[in-house]
Order: C-alpha cells, then sequence, then structure tokens
C-alpha cells in the first residue's frame, strides 16, 4: 500500500464514484468509502474483488468522517448542488483544521467559490476539482482540473497525479489556482467539448445530405481524418459512431437515434459566463441553442411541411470539409480560452494557460493533438494573448480560412443549417479587421439616445452629432 | 388640468426624468416633482416654462411624498440598480395602502419581480414600467410597457395613455401582465433593438467595403427601403446617419466615428435570460457578441496585420440585399417573440404576444411597419405558436430566404463578417427540417457518457448503443 499524508475518504458510489474508488483502490491507495443509500457499499465493496481489501466501508459520510485517522480528506462524488451543501453540512462537525473537503462533481463554480470561502474560514482545506473523461476516464485515467490552496493541493497531488491520465508520462492533473478555477476550467473544457461536437455535426449534414454519402463512409474519411491535424477522441468515436451497425435493422445506427440532443448546462453556463465576462463564446452559444432546437422536433417538422425543407446538394472537396473543421475547432479553443483569460483577470486566479491545455491532452474528452500545439503556443509568442494571432495557428487559420469560407457558402446556398461554422466565420473576419462597421451603430446609438461617439480623428467625444446635415 | 384618480409625483430629473415631466405636465396632469441634488429642481421648473406652473417642487422624496394627497403615485426615474431600492427605503414610511411606486427605469426584471413582491406585501401597488424611445420619446410620446397588478395599472393608466406615442389614434402603452413582464418586455424590446442595428450594419459593411459605395449614396438606398417592407424608425435613421456631413472634414460622419460600439447591459440581459428558459437568441447573441469584439479595436488591428485583411469585392443585388435584410429582420423579432412566450409560461405571466406587436408600433426604436403584420399573425392562425410559420411570416421568408442565402454565401467568400445574418440563416434552415444531425451528437454523447438516446423506430431508450459492432 501506498503512503498519503492524509487518510483518504471517498462518498458516493454511483457510476462516477464507484469508477473513481476504483481507480484510487487499483493505484495502492487505501481508501473508507460510503454512500448516501448504506446498503449499496457492500455491493461495491465485493464487485471491487481483490481491490476491495484496500476499502473501508462505512455506514455513513458522518461514521466514515468520525472513523478516519486525521488528517482526513473526504472526495464528495455527488450530484452538483444541493447535495454537496448537504454532504458539507453532514461533514463539518467531524472535521479538524487540517483536513480538507474535495468535490469532484461537475459544480457551478460560482458555488465552489462560495463553498471554498466558507469552508476556508473555519480553517479547513477546500478543494473543487473537475474530472472529465466520463466514467471509462474516472475508472482509468481522467483529466483533473483542480482549485483551492496550494498546501490542500500538494496534500493530495500524488493521489490525483496517480490516477489521472498521463500523457507521455505525464499526468493530466493540475492546480489551476484558487477557489473555483477547477471547476471553471471544466465547464469551458464542457463548452468547447459541446463546440466541437457541433462543428463536427455540421461537417457530417454537409456530407450525408448535401453529397449523399452514407454514413459508414462519412465514418471512413473520419477516420482518415484522426490521422492528420484533427486527430482527436471525438473524431475517432464519430468514426466509430458513424461505422456502427444496428442490429435490428442492419442499417447505421445514427439512422435509428432521434435527432433531438440532451444537455446537462455546463455548455450554457459557459456561454453565459463569457457574457458576463464581456465576451463572446458564439461557437459555443451556437451548440447550445442547436441543441436546444434540437429538442423542438415538432415545431421542426412542421416548418419542414410550411415552409419546405430547403436541403439542396453542395459541392465542395473532403479537403474542404477537413479544413473548415480544422478551423472552426482552432476558433473554438481560441474563444474557451479567451474566456479563460477573462476570469482568470477578473478573479484574480493567475491561471496558466498552457498547463490548462496540458492538462486536457489526456483523459477528457475534448483531449487532440492540437492541444500540444495550444500549449506551446501560450508558452511563445503571443500578439495580444489571442491564440489565433499566435504564429503557428495564425498559419493554420491562413491556410484553413479559405476552405472554411467555401464550406459555408456552400451550405448557405444548399440549405444545410451551420451556425458553428459561421460563427467561427465571423469570429475570424471580425478579428482580421482593424476597422469594422460599428461606426454605423456608434452612429445610430447616437441619434436616437445621445450616447456620444469617439472621433476617430481628434479623439473627441462628440455628445451628439451633426444629424440635421 | 385635468382629474387624475392619485396625486402624481416624479423623482429623478435626469435626461430622461425631466423629458417624461414635461410630457406629464404638457398632457394636463398636475405634477410633484423632486430630485437627489434638490437645487436641480427650480431649475427645471423655470426650463419647463409655462407648463411648470403645473409642478410643485420639492426638497427631497421624502418631503414630496409626505406633501403629496393620498392616493398617490410616485414614478422613479432614477439609475436601474441599488439608486432604485435606495429610493423605495426612503418612500416606504410615507406610503399608506392605495399608494402606488413606479420604476420607469430599465429595470432588470428580476429586480422588479422581488420589489413587486415586497410592496404588495405591504399592501402597497408597484408597477415596473419599460418606457422607450430615447429622451425624445419620453418627452413626446413613448411606447410603454408597464408590469403589475391591475388595479395599479387603472389606476394611471390615463396618465400613461395620454402621454404615450400613439398609433392611428391607440396609445402603444399596455399592462403586459404582472411583476416583471413589463420589465421584461422592454428587456427583449431592446435584444431586438441590438439585432436589427446588427443586421443593418452587416449589410452597410458589404455595400461600403464589398461594393464600394459611399454612405450617402447607401443612405439613399436605406431611404429607398424605408418606403417598402422594411420601413422602420432603425431604417429611417440609418439614412440619415449615413447621409450626414461632418463639418470638420467635409466627408461623411460615420468616417470619423471609431467603430468600438458600447452597450448598457439589456441586450446581454436578453440573451442570458434566452439560455436560461432553453432558448437561444442567436441573433441578439450574435449583435452582442459583435459589440463586445468590436471593443478590442486593437486586437482586430493586430489581426489585420497578421492574419491579412480578408475582405475582398462581393457581388450582390440590392433586391437581395433588400431581401437578406428582411429575412433576418423577421427571424429577429420571431426569436424574441418565442423568449417571451417562454418567459410568460415560466413566469405564469399571459402575456398577450400581438399586443406587445401593438405597443411597439410607435415610440419606440424598434418601430415598424413589420409590426403591425405581428400583431395580426398572433391574432390569426400561428402553427406551433411560431411567427416564421404563420402564413404571412412563411410567405415572406419563403420570398426573401433565397436573398438571405446568397447574401451570407457571398460575405462568407468576401470575407465580411457577417454574425447576425448567418444567425438567422441557420435559424431557419434548422426550423425548416424535421430531421436535422443531432443523431450524431446523442450518438456520441451515448458513446462516451452512456447518456443514452431514443430509437426512432421504436421509442425505445437505449443506455448503451451496439457501438462494438
Amino acid at each position: 500500500m501506498r503512503d498519503t499524508t492524509a487518510s483518504l475518504g471517498l462518498y458516493g458510489l454511483g457510476v462516477m464514484g464507484s469508477a473513481l474508488a476504483l481507480n484510487i483502490l487499483e493505484r495502492g491507495f487505501p481508501l473508507h468509502v460510503a454512500n448516501r443509500t448504506a446498503s449499496k457499499v457492500p455491493g461495491f465493496l465485493q464487485e471491487a474483488g481483490p481491490l476491495g481489501s484496500r476499502a473501508i466501508g462505512h455506514e455513513s459520510l458522518a461514521a466514515m468522517a468520525a472513523a478516519m485517522p486525521a488528517p482526513r480528506a473526504i472526495i464528495l462524488m455527488v450530484d452538483a448542488g444541493p447535495a454537496v451543501d448537504q454532504a458539507i453540512d453532514a461533514l463539518l462537525p467531524h472535521l479538524r483544521p487540517g483536513d480538507t473537503v474535495v468535490d469532484c462533481g461537475n459544480a457551478d463554480f460560482h458555488d465552489t467559490r462560495r463553498r471554498a470561502a466558507e469552508i476556508e474560514a473555519r480553517g479547513l482545506n477546500y478543494l473543487g476539482v473537475g474530472v472529465s473523461g466520463g466514467e471509462e476516464g474516472a475508472r482509468h485515467g481522467p483529466a483533473i482540473m483542480a482549485g483551492g490552496r496550494i498546501e490542500a493541493w500538494e496534500h493530495l497531488a500524488p493521489v490525483f497525479e496517480a490516477i489521472a491520465a498521463k500523457y507521455e508520462g505525464q499526468p493530466c492533473a493540475a492546480l489551476m489556482g484558487p477557489d473555483g478555477a477547477g471547476h471553471f476550467v471544466k465547464t469551458v473544457h464542457n463548452g468547447i467539448e459541446y463546440a466541437d461536437m457541433q462543428l463536427i455535426a455540421e461537417v457530417y449534414g454537409l456530407m450525408r445530405y448535401g453529397m449523399g454519402q452514407a454514413p459508414a463512409g462519412i465514418g471512413e474519411v473520419f477516420a482518415r481524418w484522426d490521422q492528420g491535424r484533427l486527430k482527436s477522441y471525438l473524431v475517432e468515436i464519430t468514426a466509430a459512431v458513424l461505422r456502427a451497425v444496428d442490429p435490428a435493422t442492419g442499417g447505421p445506427v445514427v439512422d435509428v437515434i432521434e435527432d433531438r440532443a440532451g444537455q446537462k448546462g455546463t455548455g450554457r453556463w459557459t456561454v453565459v459566463e463569457a457574457l458576463a465576462l464581456g465576451q463572446s463564446a458564439s461557437t459555443i452559444e451556437a451548440a447550445v441553442g442547436a441543441r436546444g432546437w434540437s429538442a423542438e422536433k415538432e415545431t421542426r417538422a412542421a416548418g419542414e411541411a410550411i415552409l419546405g425543407s430547403p436541403r439542396g446538394p453542395v459541392q465542395v472537396s473532403e479537403g474542404d470539409l477537413e479544413g473548415a473543421l480544422l478551423a472552426g475547432r482552432i476558433i473554438a479553443y481560441a474563444q474557451g480560452f479567451r474566456i479563460l483569460l477573462a476570469a482568470s483577470e477578473n478573479y484574480v486566479w493567475g491561471l496558466d494557460q498552457a498547463r490548462v491545455a496540458e492538462t486536457w491532452r489526456a483523459g477528457c474528452i475534448i483531449r487532440s493533438a492540437l492541444l500540444g500545439d495550444i500549449a506551446a503556443a501560450f508558452r511563445g509568442e503571443m500578439p495580444m494573448g489571442q491564440l489565433v494571432l499566435a504564429p503557428a495557428f495564425a498559419a493554420d487559420l491562413r491556410a484553413s480560412l479559405p476552405a472554411l469560407r467555401r464550406v459555408v457558402a456552400a451550405a448557405a446556398l444548399g440549405g444545410h443549417p451551420v451556425p458553428a461554422l459561421s460563427a467561427a466565420l465571423a469570429f475570424a473576419d471580425t478579428f482580421a479587421q482593424g476597422r469594422g462597421t460599428t461606426d454605423l451603430i456608434q452612429g445610430q446609438r447616437d441619434y436616437f439616445g445621445r450616447h456620444g461617439f469617439v472621433r476617430l480623428d481628434t479623439g473627441a467625444v462628440h455628445q451628439h452629432g451633426p444629424w440635421a446635415g
């Protein structure tokens, strides 16, 4: 058994909690476990097999805390929201200075900031930890994004680094910053995941309904792309999903799947936080919106009957589709990192964006070949702190934006909705023009509301322009 | 002098408050006035000229309330936020059952809901009233969107109907629903205003930088469009702004205006509320985002140097630009009304969407010829409650969407950012396709996260698809 500086406990043996517990046990750490429904604990210990011998089951969270030797570190793996506050309330009477509460759920970072302040004020430690990679990741190696005080992190770093995914031997686990920094990085991770999935679905739609290709063939194309610059988990599983055959029909599985996408809120949180920080995560917003609209299937069917399906043939090359997806993905990442920068400045987190990119290189859903380049870009020359202006990515965009233009134009003419691809293009074109068109908007605002405008030539502020002329 | 069922007071003699006070006085109502800086009151009375004889100035809000005969109605015209709460706190000791507090500022409707609940619990009345039309509107006839109890509204309706803008003799003033309904309708009004201004700016950009036209000539085109389906205040003032000449340079005024647009938050609120209600106001989000990006002028200049300006020539007809703007505007309105419907259901407001459209027909910034048709559409057949599916607007879209496609495609190829136009097109194309592409997204989510999917053929829910195959 490994030594730790704290006794370890885990509360919440659902799908993710059980997987994380088994991962911890497998890495050699003894672990106390408990669950709201206590009867689940013996079952877990039995299923754990030989690993279960290192685990100590308890009747309740309070009993577990009371039984653990100090200093204690207690991982909560319960539903985000009130369940976390309830668990903390149950724990507090049993904790002593030096103990650490670790929330490994998908918390809203605002909640994490509040909880960290409350718990640290009692002389205890608090870590808000984003864990990405689903059940499989939790069991065999997730990406781990922590927020909290450095002393608390160092206490538990050996555990997190042991259970995390490894990229070329380096653990994908890091302290991102204080309080809510870890959960915020996880939220933005999920936002980028939304955008990337939507970009992929738009390219799929063009190939399927604009170019008449079958899912299996499209899957082959994605599999090829997974050997190049687009190499990533999401492109890899897209190939697998599109090639999968339904045993009942003998046809592609995607053809029997209802096109109503669910969402859990982190994508939406990213967009709302971006807006609150004066940013716009337009590719992520497009993805969140598309999922929302997908749920209105009856309205879409009525719309097709009334407006007539606009879907027509599309002629674009496979190379253009690959380039468009690459450009879109770079811009989705760039928008995500812009939000991280704005949040880091606003909350004084001191986020190391290169470290964020490195942490995402393995274990998480958006792991991709690009992330190594992104980390390198953040360590090198980065004009205006913008990823799209870093030399390597500016070169990528100069090469791939023409393809994105052709794909967006063909989709527009062919009647195929591409909200994320077109949002990405609008972002790129906006940031490549020193002189935009908001002079007119400022003119309108001053005309009807006396909002004033700044003169380009003198810098003087006009409170009301010469509109009578 | 006119009779009212309550004595009227107005607190806050800033630009908007003074204009509204003069409007009320001019319509024949006696009015008590006060201001935080009391020294401003005599100046206001003097500037009011003969109208000032109907006004009674007071030293403070409390003094005004104490001096007014019951029942009192006190209009607050102060900055949204804490200033409203402070004014209410100062008023409360002086108010008696039957008195009414009226917030005519740009309040966040969440605040209005809270204040209405607190004040109504004391047996007093509260009205949260959105006033649109800027200083000019406040002085000579704004659009008025009220929220509160019907008894409180009926008390003051004669005043609001007298001071409001008139559309074919009908006052543009209405009770929208309880508590925050009026301020929410005003927020969505502003969101639509953002989208419409951005759509106009994008069309301007194409004509200016893609087709090489001079501002004055573009102004002539907008002036022509203002005679047709696009007839509206914003198109009218666009023509005026573009034709205005700068005395200092002798050139177009827009050419000396810095292209950094400001924003006050209501556009952002609309997008955030849309997301909270499971909606996506993508055209409004595009407008909010474009204003945010416009503020980053130095980054845009650096981007132009590094990425190279993508701006090239664009060939589209004037008719296509007009059609694209019409389609974009219809969709921006449609997205706004979708949010109103969702909010009305969520907060149980019973909003009458036709009445909302009618209230916007005069006095406010988004007044346009379309609004009469929108009101008629909401009173007629409205499949799925969607404006874009109402017969008249479906016909409009069938006629104008081909133009929007050609404009978005030309802009994409020509390197001109059109975030709002392309968001509008993506919305229209999404809602014209019963079968979308989120089957793939559901497949991905089930593949990596066991989120499950619904089978189209049997309706069965799969918890994990046959991905091994």
